[in-house]
């Protein structure tokens, strides 16, 4: 394939990608594919001789289409929103034509530099602190991760090697291993899964802290299994405080942890990966109230600020910090800049060596929506999501399960575990829209996020209808056969 | 900005990437800015209102392209390639347009499908062992990482996880920590700086086995580092081998390390990131003969397999023994399939939890340049790289410093180091080519690496010139001023 059919084929590309987010709602959300449905599908092994576009195009549909859950469809409500617009789309297609691989300033300085640039935008649209940001020549920064999993890991490791030097220089009989073995990490027992495993990818314990009956983490349940732990003999270094959790979207209370972490020395992160976008707008700012006293905080304009994935924009107070826990030197990838103090590596920031030009999609997205036209799509999200709210509470058989903040509902019917498995498994087999649950405690509850970008008071009334109806034909004969609790 | 001004707006900006690469050949490779010349030519922080896509394109040659280095570009020389091709751009506007997170089965079950099968495809282009596909009921199997540090960093996690129940299975009385103090990885002297991250990464000790005359590590360099260290007490478990190494792209002795790395029941994973994309030539699958010795396996489609970075293809013998180094299973990511066996959910492959749909790049490129195209691309590079080795050989002043196997050149004029570096200098300032260095042993050296979809012979005709004329301009002064080695 040469340009001139690239033009013609990207064009149509371009159309069918058009067509495709105009027309999602037609096609179900969930697909009716059973395990190892592709295989048998197509050949056993790569063609000899090249196949036409037109081939390859016409497979889409016939292969690839009803094997896809339809994330950008508005019927889809299921974990959080997968971010897409058509800026970002577009700023995609430059990264790709581009190809650079910024792993290094030299590599391509724009990739570089734009990066730095865009995460100070976004650090200035949620206010954060002035030591977060690069600006001309602070301590601090922004870096694009993949995904909030690694900013995490990055966090934690950058953590392990600081307290590690620490601990050695004032005990310097430890062995980095003796020291290793008594290092602990911490998060809420409503932590992301994602902290629990990078403990486990950086070879230190972890420790579930318990929330409150809000779902929330507060200073003093903090507080003591700190003292324990010290009594113990053990290393607090590391705590992963939660902004929006995973099952509730509930929040660690930063003002009362931040003081805690600081005074006896432990990193704190925050992560905030679905909720951070939403402090983009001043009457959510006050949930990130407690920034200033973390090391490091994270969120994913890939999940709900119109940046496709990938993109998990990650700040720390002290670049020297993540630098000093991975710098390695080969001279391949020296170049004559980077002892001048003014020039960003991003590849000692970060797990992978290569990266793409992510900063494009930012800077498409933040300009062409402006801060007013992102805060309206949150604003839109918010709204869709008290509009679900309100029409669970008026409907007796149901509960709320916490505290609506942002654009998550858990719901359940007031009864069995067992009887909202059902419900749940009657809604995902009927395939009009799609969910899926959490545990909160023992409870097995329903979550019901606003996911698409062009979901509207129809799709939610029209998505609460269908759970209600389903609700009533389940309870119809439920009651014969089982005993509700 | 809706679907009807995407479609405008697609189609403009297809134009400019196919703009871009046509004509590429006419920017300078390299960028004449400086550190810090972004953020003057942007806001302070982004627009309140939103901006139009004229204004936002029209800065892509104000602000962007004046601080690209051009990958794609037929005079860059530099790293390895970056793989670029029309396919993969189409596949990857797909892929945006699709905009699914496949992290477990459900959440996409053809973004998984799709990619187990391409890896098969794959897999058997290079003819790898049965035991690396997944088939239809395999125990192996392939992924796509994102880069091979993420694939080295992945297969040392397993077979940390791995050993230590091992170790703790025959001597309960050891803890985990003491287990760690004494496990070590091993990889080349030449190996990439990845390794030694993986390492640092995961807290484990590793050491550099010497390199032979040849830069390759042979069996008996590993046995005698094995021998010392297991006298010492410690517990070998990883053994990194190169095909391919980064600086001159030598390739470790495999049929006589693999054996060794079974008997003492240490994980040997094969780094082959560039070299990998050469076994699908019949010619040059002898270098991966041994293979079958190994636990994974890796190399880079994004290198020089036409497939736009993101993709680095991973294939393991046992997928259970990834997965249960990292499996945790929240109840929002479980699933109705996923205890059947049949279902892969790659998100226990892997370090992030979000992943893209990159398979649809593989598929497209081996579909639409099928493997004689590819083979093809490989030959052409290997053509153009004997060419400019021959170049080299015929000027005296010159010399090749290791064994032209694949596309990358290290060649010196015979003379200091500084000389060496002058030469570079005097290259990389010219910004006509772009090229990098590297250290071989002492010496150091200039890689010319045939990196562009596009390069041709008259290219490397014009690349030899310029370097062999800055070379005379280099030599009539340096006799003044320098002593000579
Ligand atoms: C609170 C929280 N943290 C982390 C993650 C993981 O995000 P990623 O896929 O970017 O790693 C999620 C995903 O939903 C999340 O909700
Ligand atoms: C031998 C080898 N291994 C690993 C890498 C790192 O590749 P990636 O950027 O995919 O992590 C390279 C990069 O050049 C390499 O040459």
């Amino acid at each position: 394939m040469d340009a001139a059919e690239f033009r013609k084929r990207g064009k149509e590309m371009v159309d069918y990608v058009a067509d495709y987010l105009e027309k999602i709602e037609k096609r179900q959300v969930f697909p009716d594919v059973e395990p190892g449905y592709l295989r048998p599908l197509i050949a056993d092994c790569a063609p000899q001789d090249p196949e036409s576009f037109e081939d390859v195009f016409k497979d889409i549909e016939k292969i690839i289409m009803p094997g896809v859950t339809h994330w950008h469809s508005p019927y889809f409500f299921a974990y959080f929103p997968a971010a897409s617009s058509f800026p970002a789309l577009l700023a995609d297609m430059l990264c790709g034509g581009i190809g650079c691989v910024g792993f290094s300033w030299a590599a391509s300085p724009a990739c570089t530099e734009l990066e730095t640039v865009m995460l100070d935008w976004l650090g200035k649209m949620v206010n954060l602190p002035e030591e977060f940001l690069a600006g001309k020549d602070g301590q601090g920064g922004g870096v694009i991760q993949g995904s909030a999993s690694e900013a995490t890991l990055i966090a934690l490791l950058a953590a392990r090697t600081k307290t590690i030097r620490q601990v050695q220089s004032e005990k310097p009989e430890l062995t980095e291993a003796e020291i290793m073995g008594r290092l602990v990490a911490y998060a809420s027992d409503q932590a992301h899964s994602s902290v629990e495993r990078a403990a486990l990818i950086g070879a230190v314990k972890i420790k579930s802290v318990p929330s409150d009956e809000t779902f929330s983490v507060c200073g003093s349940a903090l507080k003591k299994v700190l003292d324990e732990d010290k009594a113990a003999g053990l290393i607090p270094f590391f705590f992963c405080a939660t902004l929006g959790t995973t099952s509730c979207c509930s929040f660690d209370k930063l003002l009362e942890l931040g003081p805690i972490c600081n005074k006896e020395n432990i990193w704190m992160h925050i992560d905030a990966a679905y909720a951070g976008s939403a402090f983009i707008c001043p009457e959510f700012r006050h949930l990130l109230n407690g920034v200033e006293f973390a090391d490091s905080f994270n969120f994913n304009p890939h999940k709900w600020l119109l940046v496709n994935f990938d993109c998990s924009a990650m700040w720390v107070k002290k670049r020297s910090d993540l630098i000093g826990a991975f710098k390695l030197e080969p001279l391949y990838l020296q170049h004559h800049h980077q002892e001048s103090g003014l020039v960003t590596d991003y590849r000692h920031w970060q797990i992978p060596l290569g990266r793409r030009f992510r900063s494009l999609k930012l800077w498409f997205v933040l300009r062409m929506y402006g801060v007013k036209g992102l805060q309206e799509h949150i604003h839109k999200h918010i709204r869709l999501s008290r509009q679900f709210e309100h029409l669970v509470l008026q409907d007796e058989r149901f509960e709320i399960c916490a505290e609506v903040v942002l654009g998550l509902i858990c719901f359940r019917l007031k009864g069995s575990n067992e009887l909202n498995e059902a419900l749940l498994k009657s809604i995902n087999d009927a395939k009009k829209i799609h969910l899926v649950p959490c545990h909160l405690r023992e409870k097995f509850v329903l979550r019901f996020a606003i996911c698409s970008r062009t979901v509207e008071s129809t799709h939610i009334k029209f998505a609460w209808q269908h759970i209600s109806q389903l609700a009533t034909d389940l309870l119809k004969t439920w009651g014969q056969n089982h005993h509700q609790q």
